[in-house]
């Protein structure tokens, strides 16, 4: 008995079949076909029989499937209400795979949410009861996590942790159109602009990456900060000294006893840690400190398995 | 049947008799004995005796004791682990009334978490089941309601509004140590400060005070402010963008459908209202928006029925 996780991400779309101890038997990546939800999600479902045939299984070892989806969510769990970057608006997804599939369990979750189920489910399960979870990619995500369950807002809309206003003095504009969000300032892309920026100014920065045959970019400036550029160090810094900020508001509201990291960046949680520590010891109440700083322990694969953990 | 409510605070503490339906039968109002907890517990068990008498209603028609502190309250909800004010540390509120008063059915709480309970049991009740608690007093504390269930954190310490950090240029210094606290702006005590210095500065918002009868302090200033006087509204508007701003953490986090306002300020949510929405509208992502703001419909009794709400 397994199920279906399907991650549909902004760029890519991941499919696999997952068992109930989260060991991922299979999976398989492509490109997320924007123009039309109808296709994609046509799509995906031929993979998934393709996969299954692949393993010589028939559909009825399928308990359900689990879907991702980058944006909100309705409160049934049923309809796509908005996905930003694809331009898709009230996509009825449960609808959608219910009746292609034939399957009654299918259930559908915000992205960010689900890797939170994902990591109480397959993760830090027991160790972390109360966390927020924190995604560090293109964007910044955050889904909240209280005695063992997912808060989910009024809207199930709670955890917009990269719109929460960091910087006051000199605010980047954010693709939701205000000023001085935390995904504005300590995002993939904001360090990806920061390290833009300086190598454009400084042409010893830029040498570094052209010795080092990295790219001009935040997984570029990560691998030199590691190897001690101090410049790329710097520039991790100030994302730390935002991502603190940001995460300071979330444990004086809401008291967790960790804060576990995915996204890209996540994997530079070392370069980030000592500044966000830093930043939280003058922004939180000592009395809610020390607070746990993890990385998920889900790696590359947490959306892939908070999909299946949302059916199982 | 009716329950005992005691409301302890860090002035005053009220012991009230309350029914289920949150009806007050009878209250007392007294000094906070601060220098011993066994002399002020013991005061408030006699005062409770005499409340009771007067009422001609014996022990046994008690249901429970619930007891409201004013401080950190430890998982168990048995006992008062901090309460700055006087410096109490590690009292066993709940030993002590339960072998005082021989009933098995008491509660302690902290009191901003025991005014939301209140409020989901007697003031707004079905209408709103995921809001922000927030009382703007002395100092500003806050209370979670996620789905009708208050949200404790790891260590029953979530809620801490009042040290969100709201202003980083010109930080003030608040009881806690840490610079920028929405305490050290927003609360009654901000307002009040606000008001001494600028009466201190400008003889003819001084005389304004005098011509009203009114005290220089935040309740003074809120009624010069209803009068019209612009310096008077001025400073409440300037205490709102640190209000809002704050908010704005708690609604892009939770996602609540509704701000629950008590405390003294909260009387006058009029005078801050218009500034509030501005500055949410500024800072919360427009899906989460609009939210309503409330003010408290338990009033002045909100701590007491909070209390009572404890053990019904």
């Amino acid at each position: 008995m397994c199920v279906a996780a399907i991650d549909i991400g902004g760029t890519k779309t991941m499919v696999g079949l997952v068992e109930k101890d989260g060991n991922i038997i299979t999976k398989c990546t492509f490109s997320t076909i924007l123009n039309s939800y109808h296709e994609h999600f046509s799509f995906c479902l031929s993979i998934l029989d393709r996969l299954l045939e692949e393993h010589h299984l028939c559909k009825s070892a399928l308990k359900g499937i689990g879907i991702n989806v980058p944006g909100m969510v309705d409160k049934t769990h049923s309809v796509l209400e908005k996905a930003v970057f694809a331009g898709w608006t009230n996509v009825p997804v449960k609808e959608y795979f219910v009746k292609q599939s034939s399957l009654e369990n299918v259930h559908i979750e915000n992205d960010v949410n689900a890797c939170a189920i994902g990591e109480l489910k397959f993760g830090y399960k027991t160790t972390y009861q109360n966390f927020i979870w924190l995604t560090i990619s293109t964007g910044v995500g955050g889904a909240v996590v209280c005695d063992g369950k997912l808060i989910p807002g009024f809207n199930s809309l709670a955890g917009e942790f990269g719109h929460l206003k960091v910087e006051f003095d000199y605010p980047n504009t954010c693709p939701c159109g205000q000023l001085g969000c935390l995904e504005a300032h300590g995002s993939g892309t904001a360090i990806t602009n920061y390290t833009k920026e300086l190598a454009e100014d400084d042409m010893d920065f830029k040498k570094a990456f052209e010795l080092n045959d990295v790219s001009v970019d935040a997984k570029g400036c990560a691998k030199l900060a590691f190897l001690g550029n101090k410049q790329a160090i710097n520039i991790y810094e100030k994302a730390a000294v935002y991502l603190g900020r940001g995460l300071s508001y979330g444990i004086n509201i809401l008291n967790p006893e960790a804060i576990i990291l995915g996204g890209g960046v996540a994997s530079s949680l070392e370069l980030l840690k000592p500044t966000i520590i830093k930043v939280l010891n003058q922004n939180v109440i000592s009395s809610l400190l020390p607070v746990d700083i993890k990385q998920t322990k889900l790696g590359y694969d947490a959306a892939l398995l908070g999909a299946a953990a949302l059916c199982l």
